[in-house]
């Protein structure tokens, strides 16, 4: 029953996939819980939707380059 | 006052406005708090972006055949 | 796997019971989906951690007299 | 690491920047707290899927003639 | 019907009212929704319960001395 | 800026600090974000407090045996 979430920028089915098995697995083991027990929500955000520090995080990326985030 | 939320897979309208309606008259009833102070959020989930017993979703529906989730 | 979230003030257990068994039941129905795949987590505010229409619940409470809120 | 969120309708980008300006400033004002250490995050929902005293907001809408909102 | 959430550290009720007028009022503004319409809800953590740069939050205080924070 | 939240039942402060930093870790390499960026949430619920399955997780509990969960 526990529910986990990641609110973070866009990213690819790889990464989706990659996170669930990941945060399942050590909640998990650090909670003593079955894995079939937990859901995972994966929330993504254009960069236009983040602030970061008071600054739209699209503008932050458009000053200092690409990068992968928020 | 009170904010009830679902996060859930993709649905119709009519879903939409059946789950406002039965889960506003549901809380006010129970909580003794007028329908009217009451708002409703609705989170349509793509199914790569949820796990279920940490496996994507999208995977499990595909091994398991068609069926309406999350 | 769908997960309900009412945000609310305090309640008692009987109130609990019921929301629970009433949002599974009806969301269940209206989407299709076993009740066994629902989570339903209820948020107990304070009414000074609670603002409506800009202004904290606690004082609109003692001004307006008793009321079952939010 | 305060993580401000507002759940809202759809809206423009100024109207974005304003708000994670505007949250970020106020908040690190009231809470004595580095702007730097806030997280702001906009979620702007489909009329359709917002119900306000249990009914749909795109209908609230339709008969009510058009208003910024939610 | 807009929310608007913060999640922080433990708060004081003139905080606590601080923000709640603070967020309406500048939200109802850029958002040109009237007052009235707007929901804060404030949720205090401990700092055993934050994280911060895979640090919890409890633990970067006591290293750093005494801030207010989360 | 990342934000990852876990909704689940009481626990210790080194389970808190074990999930904090294996989620972080895990979604920092996964994500290509440095961990400084990441924020950690921790929601502990009272089992009256969590439905599983359209029934209240507290008489799950009473009737199967103690377990860790939600």
């Amino acid at each position: 029953m526990p529910v986990i979430s990641i609110e973070a920028g866009k990213m690819d089915k790889n990464q989706k996939e990659a996170l669930i098995q990941s945060f399942t697995k050590s909640a998990s083991e650090i909670l003593h819980i079955p894995e079939q027990a937990f859901v995972v929500l994966i929330k993504e955000y254009d960069s236009d939707n983040v602030g970061a520090g008071g600054r739209m995080l699209s503008k932050v990326i458009a000053e200092s380059g690409p990068m992968p985030c928020p």
